[in-house]
């Protein structure tokens, strides 16, 4: 027989990204396509003597249902964590615990948006993102990231064009994938806008805490007077993303919608680990694991970029002051899918701009690297690969 | 500022059961509100075990992202296992590993439902299934629960009127909450009925394992001859809920768009205890630790059964041969939310029957009791005092 499905999901096909990891799983190939933090990232050790405790003390209530606004101390460590680190929440402010930062996205969309709103984005943006808000019928409006951030005025278009605009997602800090981090004074003039026309800002921020030069600016969310910032962050990047912690700071009255949808999603956020991460931030030092995770990864985006100078001429890297990704552009009129296809002949994997875009339809002259997973070795080898590929390319090959 | 919601999360209140458990966080009320497990159907002993093995050969693995169908010998070993206990599953099915049971729920809705498409669904029936449909602006089409399972008379006036009906929703064996289980016939007559009106099933069946007499008829997925049928399964009630895994066996196009709904949702299930249960799965016998489950819930089924027979003058019980709940039905004419109020001033929790019901203006003279998590001798106690509601509310007080 044949299966008819709802619109909303019709036309949403895989993510070309989770495609071609899928590819990568070829061990002979060298994957830049990947977005996951290195196994060093993880604290295996510290994780196995917490998780032998949490059994012993309280097994049967870490393996018993939770309530869906997370396990209770947990959401007080991180309210009081980023508060103290990066200012973040004030006392209309409420916190979720999550299944990732992934679902932060997913349920702002559902509660936010109707059929047919608009989201205003960034282009080239993170695809699970973009992915989200379709699965609700919602439009993409995507606004080019310019070096300091999104295009303001682009945005201010949108927002002065009168169509329904359900919410502006923006990854101001390490953008995914282009690495660009939006300038304090384009964030505080994007709270003005977000106050001029009455809409709310979805900040996506998995990557603030991956720094590896100067501090990044706060996040908008720590600019906000008015309510209007609904900050999404995650576990998964300083800690472990296969145990799927994230969370939501928001104003009370979007927390509140935000645990019903939750609720009605998967209940609760697996509580075993939720228990076993508060028992971490209470043992350890969650602040030095990150600064050894940063270093390791400072070291490999700098590998990356010395190859990119010495392999890939022609192409323009950008330099990003933190996250997992570098980002390239080929000379106009190249694309970047054509370069993918190339490289992965050569057996290395990146992704190609066009599956960043909020219009599909478009072509990009963009590529997204990832140096978080691959070894020094790795990249050194995969580099002079995709240089040969890029070499073929522009002469025409 | 105000905030405003889309229209399908406005109308969407905090699920009147949870809000209960809530208050039954005070230890001196005797709770039979909740649908938890008991601490004893939880392998701790063995989760331990397995937890310390899976983190010192695999950590890094178990730690890190994984794919969106679900980790995959857990997909193969419950594949084989449902077929052998159950005859569930053909060669044009497949599986995927989800966050609980509950998001099979969700994202069948997500995939098959347009806003205002109908859903055929018990009345009572599951909440939160309830208001996963309601999350999307499904209409809820509720149909009685006889003895015997659904009013399939009832089901046929809905498909024939002409609503496009985007499925069939039912918990055929041991339906929470009535406890009632569909007979053998009823399921095949369902199956003729979604065939004549080419409509799909969602059988959500988290209890099939809670037996507690002579087996149940075979689900009706395993009756399937025409691929219409979405299977929700769950590890929750037979090992354990906080670690939230479940699945759903179903036609592969439609297992297809799960798998993409489920991304945008929360990229994958917790992948650390997708591999540890896939170890207990290896090593140890589920089937007997189950065993041990229903040996335990039986006899506090018995208790609570034989504590109603002489507290409760003048409520119709069912006799369940299985899950975790007993439903209580008052003489034509009482409230069951009254019941429950009178109840909670005793320090004892019920569920009204009122919360089950697709239709939120409607009240009812039913209730829902919870035999697995309260001991033996709160059972005793609870149910006297739960005795003395009745009589002060059927003599009027």
């Amino acid at each position: 027989m044949t299966y008819t499905f709802a619109n909303r999901i019709g036309s949403l096909a895989p993510s070309a990204i989770r495609e071609i990891l899928k590819v990568t799983q070829d061990p002979s190939v060298i994957s830049f396509a990947a977005g996951n933090p290195a196994a060093f990232a993880f604290p295996v050790a510290e994780i196995e003597e917490l998780s032998a405790e949490l059994l012993a003390s309280s097994g049967a209530e870490a393996l018993q249902y939770g309530v869906s606004e997370g396990y209770g101390p947990l959401r007080e460590q991180t309210k009081a964590r980023i508060k103290r680190k990066f200012g973040l929440g004030n006392e209309n402010d409420q916190l979720i615990i999550t299944s990732g930062g992934q679902q932060v996205l997913e349920l702002s969309a559902k509660v936010l948006g109707n059929e047919g709103d608009v989201v205003i984005c960034e282009t080239p943006s993170f695809v699970g993102a973009l992915n989200a808000f379709r699965s609700y019928g919602l439009q993409l409006a995507g606004v080019p990231v310019l070096e300091d951030g999104m295009d303001l005025e682009a945005v201010e278009k949108i927002l002065a064009s009168g169509r329904r605009v359900a919410f502006i997602y923006t990854i101001p800090t390490y953008q995914n994938p282009t690495g660009r981090t939006m300038s304090l004074a384009k964030r505080q003039r994007l709270l003005e806008l977000a106050e001029k026309y009455n809409v709310l800002i979805l900040e996506d921020s998995p990557y603030l805490e991956l720094s590896y030069e100067e501090a990044p600016p706060p996040p908008i969310k720590a600019l906000d007077r008015s309510g209007r910032v609904i900050y999404a962050g995650s576990y998964s990047k300083v800690f472990s993303p296969g145990i799927r912690v994230g969370f939501a700071l928001a104003p009370a009255p979007v927390i509140s919608k935000l645990i019903v949808a939750k609720q009605v999603s998967d209940v609760h956020t697996n509580l075993f680990f939720s228990m076993l991460l508060s028992k971490y931030l209470e043992k350890y030092d969650l602040d030095k694991h990150i600064s050894f995770v940063c270093r390791e990864y400072r070291k490999k985006r700098d590998v990356m970029l010395a190859a990119a100078e010495r392999h890939l001429s022609g192409v323009t890297m950008t330099r990003p002051g933190g996250g997992l990704f570098l980002w390239g552009e080929l000379p106009p009129g190249y694309d970047g899918f054509e370069l993918c296809k190339l490289a992965s002949e050569k057996k290395v994997a990146a992704v190609p701009g066009s599956a960043f875009l909020p219009d599909e339809t478009q072509t990009s002259g963009g590529f997204r690297l990832n140096f978080s997973l691959p070894t020094e070795e790795q990249i050194e080898k995969g580099m002079a690969l995709l240089g040969q590929a890029v070499a073929d390319l522009l002469k025409g090959r």
